[in-house]
């Protein structure tokens, strides 16, 4: 699993660095559609699978859930999440996403941002937060999406001056892609959409709203380089009810 | 809507020497997996989107359905159905999916081979055919694969000897694609596979399974240039429930 990598001196600290960790959830470019999804959030108990340095899980309950456990399988990035937190209730928990030991019916909503395509026994997971989910509870998530980690070489390509194209191939190849992101030999899962959508329905939960995340104009006038994902989207939004 | 082209005589002539024209379900390579998210026929009411020579309709009624009613958009391939056709339970009727005009709870089965990817107005298309789904009904069908609809330019670049690679680009622009397909100036609709879920999801369907077809080894072994398709998979099978 990946707690070895976000424990490895070298990505911790590449990882300190991105925007989305300095500043939090202002700085994703996905947050405002990821935050689209969520329900209200007062009186919500909330799970965080892979919690990172906590800043969803101050934003709930800012917005007032009633408690929020927040889980990551790192240490080092759970004591500075504890640090940047002031107040009740939010616990951070030491856990793997592999091997969830969760209540039954316990939350309302569990949230996940850009961990899932960590996990290997992807089924397994849902159907053990699938058990977690509370009557009416659903499961808001990001992933990469399936095109950023299909290639056997991913990049970009120029055809011809002016024209841009991802090299896609292995798509339906589906298993472990070693990236050097922030760090070298970084591991993650590729899966198709279509794997991905099946092992939701069956853990049980019903698809609500699938996003192949766009930057909006606005975006896309202040940081050009985003309209990138308007020719292949590197997030995934997903919203699942119990 | 595509009334005209099927009628186009350089399409027609071009479509009836297709082997899935000539020699039916057996010379689609996605049809055993399409098959497979079908119910037990026996006794279905079906109703066939875009029929063509009325394969499916003859399987389905060969199967035991009890009708099928099997609309296409043009007169010219009904005529051809019905020439194939011996015995009762088909009807064959002129219909534009842009237009549905259906009976309401009508049909415990809703197929569809092929031809979601012309639709303009899907949202409202997939409105009419869940009010026209009997409770417990099924809707089960293909359409292209928005990686094969969404290039500017579709087709196969080779960066280096060796590596084969889809040149994409334009995933989330939408809208009309023309292509030479089988006739010059061919127009089908691109959708991202998002815009696509989330118009089931809005018209009241519940998604049960989704698909982004895969030849078989022993299909690569036969045509080994299927092998493409695990590149870049060329067809998506749908299921979704009333």
């Amino acid at each position: 699993m990946t707690g070895s990598l976000y424990d490895r001196p070298d990505f911790f600290a590449a990882y300190a660095r991105l925007p989305r960790s300095e500043k939090g959830l202002e700085a994703a470019p996905e947050w405002p559609a990821l935050q689209a999804l969520l329900p209200e959030m007062t009186g919500k108990r909330v799970l965080d699978l892979g919690c990172g340095y906590g800043w969803f899980a101050r934003w709930a309950r800012a917005q007032g859930a009633e408690s929020v456990l927040a889980l990551d399988v790192s240490a080092r990035m759970l004591e500075r999440a504890a640090e940047l937190t002031e107040g009740e209730g939010i616990e951070y928990r030491e856990g793997d996403l592999e091997a969830l030991d969760l209540p039954i019916a316990a939350f309302d909503l569990v949230y996940s941002s850009l961990a899932f395509h960590y996990v290997v026994e992807l089924p397994d997971m849902l159907r053990r937060v699938h058990a977690a989910m509370a009557p009416g509870g659903v499961l808001v998530f990001s992933q990469e999406h399936p095109l950023l980690t299909a290639p056997s070489h991913p990049g970009w390509l120029t055809p011809e001056p002016g024209r841009r194209v991802w090299a896609l191939d292995d798509y339906l190849e589906e298993g472990p892609r070693v990236t050097d992101w922030l760090a070298p030999g970084v591991v993650k899962q590729h899966r198709s959409l279509g794997t991905l959508v099946n092992a939701l329905v069956g853990a049980g939960l019903t698809l609500k709203h699938l996003e192949e995340w766009s930057p909006t104009p606005a975006q896309i006038q202040a940081e050009p380089d985003w309209a990138e994902d308007r020719d292949r989207p590197s997030f995934l939004l997903v919203k699942a009810a119990g």
